[in-house]
């Protein structure tokens, strides 16, 4: 990584791509140079690199790679290979949205640019994919700022999954509001929802916050309720899969849980999220389909098996969380409260780079 | 294990004390068989036997045992042999109360027969612990009588921890309802949190369950708020740890979010447990002391580690749930609904062998 406290996800180094293996983390801090488009491929199909913003500016990155080493004679011949690049990327996970949208942006700008030749179009294209990591940044800082003067003033904030740096090109969308209050030198402290299955809160929430120096206590996920009640925490702040129009949330599984038990203990609960996360196509929650991954990511921990062979387990990997739930939504234009509905109309229209 | 359908944690056989190592569940079913009073105390020890009515059983088949093997030439000889043996199994788990209490019914029957002499003695000391045994499993099954009628038609129950036979001689004290509803042969399907960090649900009840073929579905713990959302649990039953005189539970880490949110879904929310569980020194659940557990457990999976190094962390090993949150507790004495000041006290006066 290029700096302890600047968390980058991905980014452009001596001729290559770079980008933290999140496989790997927290036991072992490997750097992957992606010297080919296959590397980039593969490190987006074998999750090398997750998270849909992270994930765009990877496939931003791969498509610049594919031009940068072009020995392409004419542009006709490099829009050509830059074709090829894009379905080989968009066919790694075929449901990420971003992934799409950014070899789509990357592909728009060949197009507009290729009657000026190659060398300009290698010049431009990766200008492009810096572009895009430093929009997202610039998302992810102004999620931070409207979302830090909400955390209240003795800052103990309760998040869940990894909506942090490692699932945007840095810095992170939920945790972006914990990161900025950090910043200002106000008082936080995180605590960290282990998330099961796939402990993304154990492995890379609490990595993340580590390495940024932000105080920080994991505790599994049942340990939030007697916490709240204690008194312990004093906000919930989450990221998000989809926002539906009337202001649901789709999110990891266990997030619903954590808005009843804020609602219960009179907490605010916090969803922070890219406006390109708004879904207004879908008028409530219950119309979002939610996705059953794997049993045996229940079954086991990694390669562990914690239960029993032949047992049968149910693996729903997101939740959907109903806007009576949802104190505010933060998003980089500003904060929504209820009625969510005309909030996120406006936030949808003037995001200035549409993803769908 | 003696018989498929009917679980014994703990038993007499071929002059040894017989159990089943939990520490290896559900992986490798190991008996053990203590040939000597060391062996059982290192079982107690060593937690290869869990649970408090399990413990207490077995430290009676352990004073048993030494009666049996003595070689005593005078009953005066062998009651200073089974004070020796009292003092070595009550210190190896000092807090679990039905330890000492067995050890203590022991040596009260002792006390009491030490003039017959030697080989009534031994004869008779054997017998307790088989009555102790017994006792234990009436109490099971009556737990399982006076709660199957409350389970819903449908019969989705959830259920945290391991309140199974594998902490009692058998049968167990939560998962009881469920066995006597399943022998009725009326619908049962159980849900069973993992129970993290320890994750006794999914070693421990997924495995006996699996073992009394009773239908079971295997979940994390933050699934619980979604499968009640969509409607597929029609009530809870859980154990306890210690039921105070104003109905307050402490029972596992995790039990007091199930309870939030199935207040939130409108779903019944039992607790079934032994009478000798109620305490009524304290007045609320407010004073039951919280234990805190390594937090290794918590940043670890068995020897697996889940959390970077350096990551504080928090392991209360228990919770609290009040009880405007419960809406029956059922003992072996019968139900008890609010306000269960009255009935508690009933129960706890009619308890005919006071653990305490």
């Amino acid at each position: 990584m290029n700096n302890k406290q600047e968390l980058r996800t991905v980014w452009w180094e001596d001729d290559h791509v770079c980008l933290i293996d999140q496989r790997l983390l927290p036991n072992e801090e490997v750097i992957v140079y992606c010297q080919t488009l296959t590397m980039v491929a593969q490190a987006i199909k074998t999750m090398q690199v997750r998270g849909a913003p992270a994930i765009g500016c990877t496939a931003a990155y791969g498509m610049a790679l594919v031009a940068y080493q072009s020995t392409a004679n004419d542009s006709d011949q490099l829009m050509q290979q830059l074709a090829e690049a894009q379905t080989t990327l968009n066919a790694q996970r075929p449901t990420a949205v971003n992934l799409a949208w950014a070899t789509r942006r990357m592909m728009s700008l060949a197009e507009q640019i290729q009657a000026q030749g190659v060398a300009p179009m290698r010049e431009q294209l990766l200008n492009e994919a810096h572009t895009i990591l430093a929009e997202d940044l610039a998302m992810c800082h102004a999620i931070g700022a409207h979302g830090a003067p909400l955390i209240p003033k003795r800052g103990a904030v309760l998040t869940h999954c990894n909506a942090g740096g490692l699932a945007t090109a840095g810095y992170g969308t939920a945790l972006a509001p914990m990161r900025t209050a950090h910043a200002q030198n106000r008082p936080i402290h995180v605590f960290v929802d282990e998330t099961r299955p796939f402990l993304q809160g154990a492995r890379l929430t609490a990595w993340e916050l580590h390495q940024a120096e932000i105080p920080l206590t994991l505790i599994t996920d049942n340990m939030a309720g007697y916490l709240m009640r204690r008194g312990d925490i004093d906000c919930v702040i989450v990221g998000a899969d989809r926002i539906v129009a009337n202001g649901d949330v789709a999110n990891k599984i266990g997030t619903y849980s954590v808005a009843v038990l804020a609602k219960a203990h009179n907490l605010p609960f916090y969803v922070a999220a890219p406006s390109s996360t708004i879904d207004l196509a879908l008028a409530h929650g219950d119309l979002i389909p939610i996705e059953e991954r794997s049993v045996e990511e229940v079954t086991h921990i990694g390669t562990y098996r914690i239960a029993p062979e032949g047992v049968q387990a149910a693996h729903p990997a997101f939740d959907v969380t109903p806007h009576e739930l949802i104190t505010a939504i933060i998003t980089e234009q500003g904060v929504i409260y209820e009625p969510f509905g005309a909030g996120l109309q406006q936030h949808a229209q003037r995001l200035m780079t549409p993803i769908n």
